[in-house]
């Protein structure tokens, strides 16, 4: 299965309105930001999640049985955001290690919160049964054609206002993003993955020849916590010839302290990686390489960013 | 002494490169912000210090004596930081009260800074004393042409940003970004000038038709501090017809923590005090009137955001 560029572009009319459309800034001659971090909820997941319930609604498989979803994270947050904007119920499965803020703002969204099981793959197995048991629209956090499709609404805004760039910075977990950025941008740019070196799924994927399980770890690990990459994401990476860029821990640290207190912007750990590519030297930009880099997310305990 | 639209197309040309042209975002229909926070030092005081330098420069004012300022907030990072940028010296002066992250923040920025007096008045006299005997050039916080026709400049990034719009919400201290705005802006839409209750100048000019020393109080008092209303903000306020606003320290309170948890914003408080205004109901908008705030400064401890 893939998802085309017709699919993204359809996403992008589906859900206008219901996203915003965030801005980029030039922050250096030849430097670009993305500033997903301001979409609803803090991060670029909305997109993907309003897309898959629009689309739902539209076949008519969206019912009043509403959502179910697993995350303790971002994809929680635009899921039960997108569901309750739609006006139907949203359940989340969260791990029982969720911390407590995170679940109250999924309850403040309207969510029914469900904890169990102390990782996300048993959260998800939960939010499956749930799924079969109910009639409830399953929306996958990346490996679903219409959340790939909606995340690649990013791309074709990136090309509308980002004037000229040779190469897009992007955060990989299970690939949902990188996936719909390059499919959006085809051949106008270089996509670049970027990934903790403690969760390296894309890099791991692009050296077996297909997606594998293996560890998660590291200070990003709670946005970039996928075992594994997505099959769409796989196939979309392979076909625009993504590159992969691996960085420390230490790294996305830095990079995340820089984007407060040079650029202003708070970000999280997983919202840092991409930026932490080009601050640590991971990756050199070509003399006059213009480029640009998506910073994904900012759901944060802001007293951690000085 | 006025200054004119030319001037701030003038100051706009001059400082093209040095300053970062922010970007706007549609927060919700006829609702957009402009982020003005993502500035260079994280406040739009860049803009008016490059104004003041670089046209010194022209003129053969700015020597090797380089600059004195009084500040111990943005406006201080700003001259210290186009200083440095322009590769002249500069002293700023602060009050003996400025925390040591000011102190440091303005040390890494290269410059010398001078401890005086217990509040900004005796800072500025020794500003002025250094000026007379060293010869260097005093940059004023609000109350020169080149700085007011420096934030000016956010006026005219708008009316190329933010399409069709009504009205404009900004932060009043010494008044230099109103006055600069409503200068560009002109006949284009109403401005309105936002204060904290407990710091209104703009409102005692207006009242008594002069600009008139006050006390000065409150949680934005860091950066919305001055005693009087600048006497070029006075003149452009007037012949703008600006209205006036004023906004309570627990609506600006709430509104800070709003822009932080809705809209992922990190904000000092007077970087919150036009938003403010329209959030707490002190400004209502008429039905279908377009509005945008500026969002003016994120010099904050973000560890107070939540
Ligand atoms: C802030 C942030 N950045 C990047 C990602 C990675 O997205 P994907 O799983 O689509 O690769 C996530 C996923 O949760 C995220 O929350
Ligand atoms: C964040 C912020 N907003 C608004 C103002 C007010 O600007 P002005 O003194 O030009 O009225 C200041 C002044 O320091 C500021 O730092």
């Amino acid at each position: 299965m893939t998802v085309s560029l017709d699919d993204v572009r359809q996403a992008a009319e589906r859900i206008a309105g219901r996203v915003r459309r965030t801005p980029v800034i030039e922050v250096a001659p030849g430097l670009t930001f993305k500033l997903e971090l301001l979409q609803h909820t803090g991060s670029f997941k909305p997109r993907g999640a309003f897309n898959r319930l629009l689309s739902a609604k539209d076949s008519g498989e969206l019912t009043g049985q509403g959502i179910v979803a697993a995350s303790g994270g971002n994809h929680g947050l635009a899921a039960a955001y997108a569901a309750r904007e739609l006006g139907v119920p949203a359940r989340i499965f969260v791990p029982e290690t969720t911390p407590a803020a995170k679940l109250n703002k999924l309850r403040t969204l309207g969510a029914d919160v469900v904890q169990v099981g102390s990782e996300y793959a048993e959260a998800y197995q939960a939010a499956l049964a749930a799924q079969d048991e109910s009639g409830a629209l399953l929306v996958h956090a990346y490996d679903q054609p219409e959340v790939v499709a909606g995340q690649g609404t990013v791309g074709l805004e990136l090309l509308e206002q980002a004037g000229m760039f040779d190469t897009v910075l992007v955060a990989v977990g299970g690939g949902g993003l990188i996936a719909g950025i390059a499919t959006a941008i085809g051949d106008n740019a270089q996509i670049v993955g970027v990934e903790p070196a403690l969760a390296p799924t894309m890099h791991r994927a692009l050296e077996a020849g297909r997606p594998t399980d293996g560890p998660v770890g590291g200070v990003a690990a709670d946005s970039l916590g996928a075992r594994r990459l997505g099959d769409l994401a796989h196939t979309a990476v392979q076909s625009h010839h993504v590159q992969s860029i691996l960085v420390e821990d230490d790294a996305i640290v830095a990079a995340r302290k820089q984007l407060w207190h040079e650029h202003h912007l708070a970000t999280e750990h997983g919202g840092a990686v991409a930026w932490a590519a080009l601050a640590s030297g991971a990756y050199k930009p070509a003399a006059g390489e213009r480029v640009v880099v998506v910073v994904c997310g900012s759901n944060t305990d802001p007293g951690t960013l000085i």
